[in-house]
C-alpha cells in the first residue's frame, strides 16, 4: 500500500524558516518544525478559516482514496496498519479524531457539513468488530455495550450525540437514544459514581466522556440526565483526588473499592479537560495543581514537558501520552503560554511534512499523536461544542 | 516463481540510443530510455501495426505460460503477486488493460480476435472472488454489483459492452444487460446524478465507466440510456467542479451532501478521458484548466509532470497517479506536445526492459503504471471505440 | 505495543551510586546495580512501608494500561508475551506475583485492599485457557483440575485461599471448597503422598504449594486437612531426600516407584520454602545440606550463587533457576547474609531501570526473575501469612 | 530436512578434468562440467548400460530414504520443496521423470523392473491433490480428469500407458482405459483437433502427450484410437505453424480462434520431439526451420544456445526453457553435434556435483532442469518406446 | 524455550585434556573432544556403573523439567524442536533412546526402574498423533498399525517387549498381543518375507526391529514365533544381500520384485547389529564384507569413517547416518579398536559440552546423532537383552 504514497520531503525547507510574529507572552519566532504559530490556532474560530495545515491534516484524514483512515465507511483500516496501531487503540483515535471534526465545524461553518460527513464516517468503523473485538476476545461477552466497557461506549455515545447535533441527521437517533439509556441506567444502579471500563477498573476519563455525552442528550432532547454529574465530581473528589498533589489517581477498583496508590497526568488531563465543558469551575480548582505537580517548563521559559506521575523528573511515563493530552487541556483552559510551550517541545522532533498538501508525521513520539494534536490546534472547547447552534436548513443533512 | 524469468538486461544498450526524429513541437531526439517517438504512438492506426514495444507490451501480458497476467481464464493472480499489487487494484488493472485491447484491435485488426479473446480472459477474471472480495471484507455484503460499487461494476459492464461489440460473441450478453439494467436503474432512483462506490462514496471518475458503458448498451441494442448523460454532466458541473479552477473535487458524499475540500488532477484526468467520448465539447472546456491548474512543464520544455492538487508545487502527491491519468488524457486529446512532455518524464525512470521480445519495467513508479502507459500508447479514443465497425464474419468468434 | 513505553535510561545515574549502610554482616556499600539495602527489605514490615523499589516494581505490575501484567482481569496476556514468556510459564508467573502481593498486605496495611485487587486479577487470569491450556495441548483432558496437574491447581488453590483470607470477600468461596475437597481426596487415595503434575511426574515443589493450600483452608474453616502433611513430609525423607547430601531428588515417578537419580537446588530451594511455612524444623534441618551442597560464596564473600545440582562447579543449570529460588528460600530462613550475597550476584548484571516510578529489568538472567524477586524482597514468610489477621470491617471488600 | 544431506564439493576436481575423445563432429575434449562425452550418452542402448553419471541421477531420484522424489509413494513432496518447485510443475517433474525411466528400461534390461517400479510411485503421486490442485484452486471443478486439464491428464494417461507396457502389470488398466476414453472421446467431440489445458487455451505440445498415450493404447488393446492423428497433425499444420518461420505459435484459443501471435522454441521442440514418435517425417519437415529459427551455434561451434520466440537474440525467454527442451529434441531426432553443443552449454554453469554417488545440481539454470537433461541423455526416441517388446515372464511384476 | 538454558561452555577446558589410558590396540591418550575411553564403555557392564558422560547423557534426555526429551508421557515435543529434528524422524529417536535405556538397566540394576519408567514415557510418547502423523499425511490411512508402517509399529512393538520385560508392569501386555500378532500374521500372509515400511517399500532394518520384537515376544510368553526368522534370513541372503560385495542393498519392492541397485551401509549395519542378536553366525559372516565395503581406516589408523554406498570414496552419504549406525554395530561385534576409531572421528567435531552434570552437543553433525551415541556407548548387546534376567520383586514396578 506504501506505494501510493510518494513523498519528497520538504520538511527540510519548512524547518529552515523562523516566522516572527508579534504576540505577548508566547516566542516571538517560530521554532523550525512548528507549523503555525499559537495565535494563528487561537484565532481560527474568529477567522472562520482553518490554519493551512489543520486543513493539511483534514486532507491527511480524507483526501488519499483507499488509505486515508476516513476514506471509507467500510471495515477497512490501512490507516491506522500504516501507523502501525495496535487494535485497542483505533477506538480512541477515532472518538479524538471527531472531537477535532466537531471544532472544525464550529470554526469554518462552510465544512460543517463536510466534519459532518466524516464523524458519520467514524462512527460506521466505530462499529466495526475490529474495533471493538478485544472486549469479546479477552473474555467479556459479545456484545460490547451491554454492560461496562465505557471506554468504547462512552466515546461511541458522545460520537452518536455530536453528531445529531451538528447535522441534524437522525440516522443513528435510536441508536443514541438506546445507548444514552444503557449508560444512564448503568450509572443509577452502580453502588459507586459511573461505569468500568474492563471488570472491576473504573477510570475517571473514560467517565468524562460518558457523562459528556449525557448533557448532550440533555441538549437536544430537554432531558435532565446532567443530573448525575455532580455525584460524579463528588464521588472524584472523595476518592479519586488525591488530597496531598490534588490530581487525579489512575484508577478505582469497585470490588476491593481500592485505588491504585500512583497518580496520573494523562488521567487528570483528560478528565479535567472535559470536565471543563460541564463545570469549569471545577477544573479551574484543579488545573494550577496538576501544573504544579506535572509540567516542567524549561529552555528559559521557551518550552514545556509533562511527568506522567509524582515523585519523578522523568518524562511521559506509562503509557506515554502526558504531554499531548496535557496539550489538550491547555487548549481547553485557553491556557496559550503553556500551549505554545509543549507545542514547541512535542511537535518538531515528529517531523511534520507537508506534501501535496496533507500533512504526516514522519516520527510521531507517542501512539495518538496526530490525532491530539489535531485536536489541541482546532478545539473550540467542549463546553462550546455543547452550545454550539443546531444547523441552519443550509447545513443539515437530508 | 520467479526462476521462470531469466532477464539480462538490455537497458544499458536501449539507452544508449537517441533516434533523431523529424517532428513538429516535439523533442527531435528520443531521451534514452523512451521505447518509440510520440509520433510513432500516434501513427499506429494509420499504419495498422503496433509500435514494437506495443507487441512486447502484449507478449508480457499474454505469451508466459503461468505467470502473464492473461495466461489463462482461472482464478489465479500470480501476476499481480509479482507486481505486488495490492488486492484492491486488480480490478483497475484488468479493466484498464481491456481498454487498451479494444484499441489494439482497432489499430490492427488482424489482432481483433486476439484483442477480444485477452478481454474474455480479464472478464473471467474480473469475476472471481479474488477481485471484488474487498467489498464483503470491508462489510456491505456479498454480491458485489446489487447496490452501489460503481467502482467495480461500472468497469466490469463496460468490458462486457467492448467485448461483446468487438466480438460479436455473445456469451456474456445476458449478464451485460441485466447489468447494464441495475446501472441504470439506480442512477435513475438515486436523487443525485450517479451511482456511489463504497456507500455514500461518490467519484466522478468512477462514474465516468459506468456512463460510458450504457453508450456502448445503447450502440448494441439501440435503446436510449444515454440520455441520462446530460443531467450528469449538469449534476458535476453545479456540485463536482470547483469554480475557482475549472477542476475537479475529489468526491462527494450523498448523505451530508458534503464535497471533498479538494480538487484532484487524477481524478479530472480520468473523468475527462471519458467525458470526452460521450461529449467532446464538455472535456475540451475543461481541458485548458485543467492543464493550468496542474500541469508544469520543465527542462526548457521537454518534460512535464502533475500537481495532484491545487495550491502546492509537489508533484503526484495522494494516490501518486496523476501523471500517468494526464497522459492517457493528453492522448484522448490528441495533445502530442503534452504527450510527449510527460512520457519523457515518466518513463526513462521507470527503467524499461524488453528481453526476448517481452517488455517490462523493472522500476515502476507508481501502482498501474505499465496499465496506463499501455493504454495511452495505444489508445484511439473513446469516441472512437463507440464508433468500431461491428465484426466481419471473418472476425465474430464462435 | 513496545510504543506505548518511553524509557530513557537511568540505569547509568542509578549504577553510579554507592551508599555507605551501617549493617552487622552485610556489605558496608550497596553495589552499582543494587537498589536498596538488604536492610531495607527485611525492615519493611517493621516500617509498614515498601521500599522505593518495590512501590515501583507494584507499579511495573499494575500501573500502565493495557500492557501491566495485572491491569485487566481479561484474558490478554500482552505483558508476557513483552517478556517472550513460554506460556507455561505463566501460571508460575502469576502465582509468585500473588505470594508477593500477599506480603505486601502484610506489610503495608494501607495497601491491603490493593494487594487483594490484584490477587483477584490473577485468579481470573489463571483461569483463562491461555494459562491452562498446555494440560489439553498434551492430551491430559480439557478438565485441567480434575486429575493431578498439582502444579496448576496447586497454585490457583492458594490463590484462592490467600484472596478469601486477605479480603474476606467470598466470590471464590464454592471453587475454593471444591477443588481443596479435590486436593484432599486424591491426596487421600493416592498409594504415596501426595498428587502428580503430569501424569506419572511427582515433584515435591508442586506438593508443596498444595499442602500451604490445605493450612489456609483449614484456617479459614476450621478444618484438620493439614493432617496430611506428616505422611507426606516422611514420605519425601523416605522417597525424596538423598541420603547422601539431604537434599531433594528432581522428581519421583509412582509407576515404577523410579526417583530420578539427581538432586535439585530450585527444587530443594522452592520445597523447604513452604515447608518452613507448616514444619520450620523441617526446613532448618535441612537448610544446612542445602547451603552445603549447592551454595558458593565467592567474591571474599561479597557475593553468592548456586549450583543446580550436586558434583559440579557449574551454576544455574538446568531450568536456570536455582539462585533465585535460593534468594526466596533465603528470606524465609531470615538468612540476611546469603539474601544479600545472591542479590549481589543477581540483580546488577539484570540491569534494573526504575523509569517513571516504575521498574523494569532490562537483561533478566532467566525465567520468572523479576516475579521471583520481588517474592524475595517482600516476603514475609509463608507462617507469617497464614497467621496474618482477618481484614478488619474496613480492609473488607464489599 | 537439508540435515539429511552432507555433501562435500567434488565440483572442483570434476571441473579440471579434461577428457579428450576420439569422436566425429564433436567437441574433441570434454569441457569442465560436462560429465560424460555425447558419444557415450547415445552408446548406453548399445552397451545395455548407464553411464555413470545417469546411474548417479538414477540414485539421485530414488536412493535416499525420505526425501528421494521417488522414495515413496505417498502425497509427499519433499524433494520438489527442497528445489523450490512451484506447485504448478510438479506434474511436468513426474512426467518428465517417467519418460526417461521408460528410456532407463529398453537400455538396460535388468533395469527394465526397477524402471517399472519408479514409473509406478510417479503414478501414485500424480494422482495427489497436491500435484493436481491448481485446477481446484484456479475454480475450474474437482475433477481433474472430467473435461480439458490435457496438460495433466495427458502425462497420466501416457504413464498408466507405459506402465502397463513395460511391467505387464495391470494394476491402472481400469483407470487406463477409462482416461483413454475420456481423451478420445473429448478429441472426437471437440470443433478443433485435441484438447485444451485450462478452458479456452489450447498448446501443441500438451496434445503431443495425449496423442502419443492413445498410441500406446493401440499398442497394448489393438486399437485404432490413433487414427484421430492426421487430422491433428493437419489442424496443427493449418492452425499453429507459422507460415513464416515454419514453428509453433505459443497457443490457440478456440472460443475466439485466435492464435497467440508469436512463436515458440520450447513449444515446438516439445511438440516435435513427440510427434517425432507418431510421425517421423512431419517432426523431419520443421526441424530445419526450427533450428534456423531459434538455435544459435557459438563459441566457433562448440557450444549453441536457444531463443524462445522470433526477431529476438535474446536467450530462453518466456518460461526459460528453450534450451533444454531442444536438447530433448536433439536426442529424438539422432542430431548429435546439436545435442553436444547444448549440453557444452548447459551442463557446466549448472554446477553439477556428484557426492557418494548421487548426482544433484548446485546452480540449475531454469525450472525442469534435472528432469530434461536426464531424459535427453537416456531418450531412446518415442518411437522405439513404442515398439519396446513386451516384457518376458521374468521382467512382468507379480 | 531456550531462555531455560544457560550453558557456559566448558568445551574449551574438556578439549585441553589429554588422558593416558592404558589399553591393547587403543589409542593410548584420549583425543581432545572425546568424554571417556573406549575401555571405559566396554566395561560399564562389569563395574555396574555408567561412565559420568553417560550419566550425563541420561540427565539430558530426563533432568531438565519441561524441555528434556524424557520429561513427561504428554505429546509435547519440545526437545527435539530444539534440536530441529523433523517429524518423520521422532520415531526413531523415541526407539534408540529406548534400547539405549535398555542396556543401561542391565548395566546398573539400581537405575532398572527408571530406566523403565524412561521406556514407558517413551512408549507413550510414540503413540502420539505428532509421532506417527506422517502415514496419515502421506495418505496411507489413519491407523498406523494396521497394515505395513514396520517402520514405526516395529519398534513400537519392541519398545513394548522390553519395558514388559525390564520391568514386569503388564500396563501395555494387551496392546503388546495384540500388535505381535498383526506383525505375525503379516509376515506369514505376505509373499515375500516380511513387512514393508511405506507400500511397496521393504527395508531390511525395519524388519530387522520387527523380528526381534517376535523373539521377546517369545521370552515373554514361551511362544515360538521366532520361527519365521530362518525364512527372512534366507530371503534377505536370497534377494537383498548383494553377492558382489555381500553388503545390503537399499531397498526391496514388492510389486515389481525390484532391488534398489546400489547397497547401503548404514541399512546394512542397522540390520546386522539388530540380526547379530537373533543370529551372531549371521552377522558374523556378514561383518567382513561390510568393513571392506565401506570403512576407511586414515590418520594412521587412529581413526576411521564409513562410506554410504559402494564404489565411491565419499563419507556418510545418502541419510548421512553411515558412520553413527556403524558405531553401534562394532559395539554390538564388540569391535573395541573400530568402536575407538570411529568415535575419534565422530565425537570431537560434534563438540560435546557437559555442563551443571547435563551432556549436550553444540554441533551435532547428522540426525540421531546423540541418540545413536548414547546407544553405541551403554549398548550390551541385542543377543544380552533378550537374555536379561526376569525383574526382582524389588525392581518391579507396581
Amino acid at each position: 500500500m506504501t506505494q501510493w504514497l510518494s513523498t519528497p520531503c520538504l520538511a527540510a525547507i519548512l524547518s529552515a524558516i523562523f516566522i516572527v510574529v508579534p504576540k505577548f507572552g508566547l516566542t516571538e519566532t517560530l521554532l523550525p518544525g512548528r507549523l503555525a504559530t499559537t495565535e494563528a490556532y487561537f484565532s481560527q474560530q474568529r477567522n472562520q478559516k482553518l490554519t493551512p495545515d489543520m486543513d493539511a491534516q483534514l486532507a491527511y484524514m480524507s483526501y488519499t482514496d483507499f488509505i486515508s483512515p476516513f476514506y471509507s465507511r467500510g471495515c477497512a483500516f490501512e490507516a491506522w496498519e500504516l501507523k502501525q496501531a495496535p487494535q485497542r487503540i483505533i477506538k480512541y483515535s477515532l472518538a479524538w479524531y471527531s472531537y477535532g471534526l466537531a471544532s472544525v465545524a464550529v470554526i469554518d461553518p462552510s465544512l460543517r457539513r463536510y466534519a459532518g460527513h466524516n464523524i458519520d464516517i467514524a462512527i460506521a468503523k466505530m462499529k466495526c468488530r475490529q474495533v471493538w473485538g478485544d472486549w469479546e476476545e479477552d473474555g467479556f461477552g459479545s456484545n460490547p455495550i451491554a454492560h461496562q466497557n465505557i471506554m468504547y461506549k462512552g466515546h461511541l455515545n458522545l460520537m452518536y450525540g455530536l453528531y445529531q447535533l451538528l447535522t441534524g441527521n437522525t440516522q443513528y437517533e435510536e441508536e443514541f437514544i438506546a445507548l444514552s439509556h444503557i449508560i444512564y441506567g448503568e450509572i443509577k444502579e452502580n453502588p459507586y459514581a459511573g461505569i468500568a471500563c474492563e471488570p472491576d477498573n473504573y477510570f475517571p476519563q473514560c467517565n468524562s466522556v460518558a457523562y459528556l455525552s449525557l448533557w448532550v442528550y440533555d441538549r437536544l432532547y430537554d432531558t435532565n440526565y446532567k443530573a448525575v454529574t455532580k455525584p460524579w465530581l463528588d464521588f472524584l473528589q472523595k476518592k479519586l483526588i488525591d488530597p496531598e498533589t490534588g490530581t487525579f489517581h489512575v484508577a478505582y477498583h469497585p470490588t476491593s473499592h481500592a485505588v491504585k496508590p500512583w497518580v496520573s497526568a494523562y488521567t487528570t488531563a483528560w478528565a479535567l479537560t472535559m470536565i471543563h465543558g460541564l463545570n469549569p469551575e471545577f477544573a479551574k480548582k484543579y488545573y494550577p495543581n496538576f501544573k504544579q505537580t506535572f509540567v516542567e517548563v524549561f529552555d528559559n521559559g521557551t518550552k514545556a514537558r509533562v511527568r506522567e506521575t509524582a515523585h519523578t523528573k522523568d518524562v511521559d511515563g506509562g503509557v506515554g501520552a502526558a504531554s499531548i493530552f496535557t496539550l489538550v487541556l491547555a487548549r481547553e483552559m485557553n491556557d496559550q503560554e503553556l500551549f505554545d510551550q509543549l507545542l514547541n517541545y512535542l511537535e518538531p522532533p515528529a517531523k511534520p511534512v507537508i506534501y501535496s498538501g496533507i500533512l504526516r508525521y514522519e516520527n510521531p513520539t507517542s501512539l495518538l499523536f496526530d490525532e491530539l494534536l489535531f485536536v489541541a490546534k482546532v478545539h473550540v472547547g467542549f463546553g462550546e461544542l455543547l452550545k454550539i447552534p443546531l444547523p441552519t436548513h443550509n447545513e443539515r443533512a437530508r
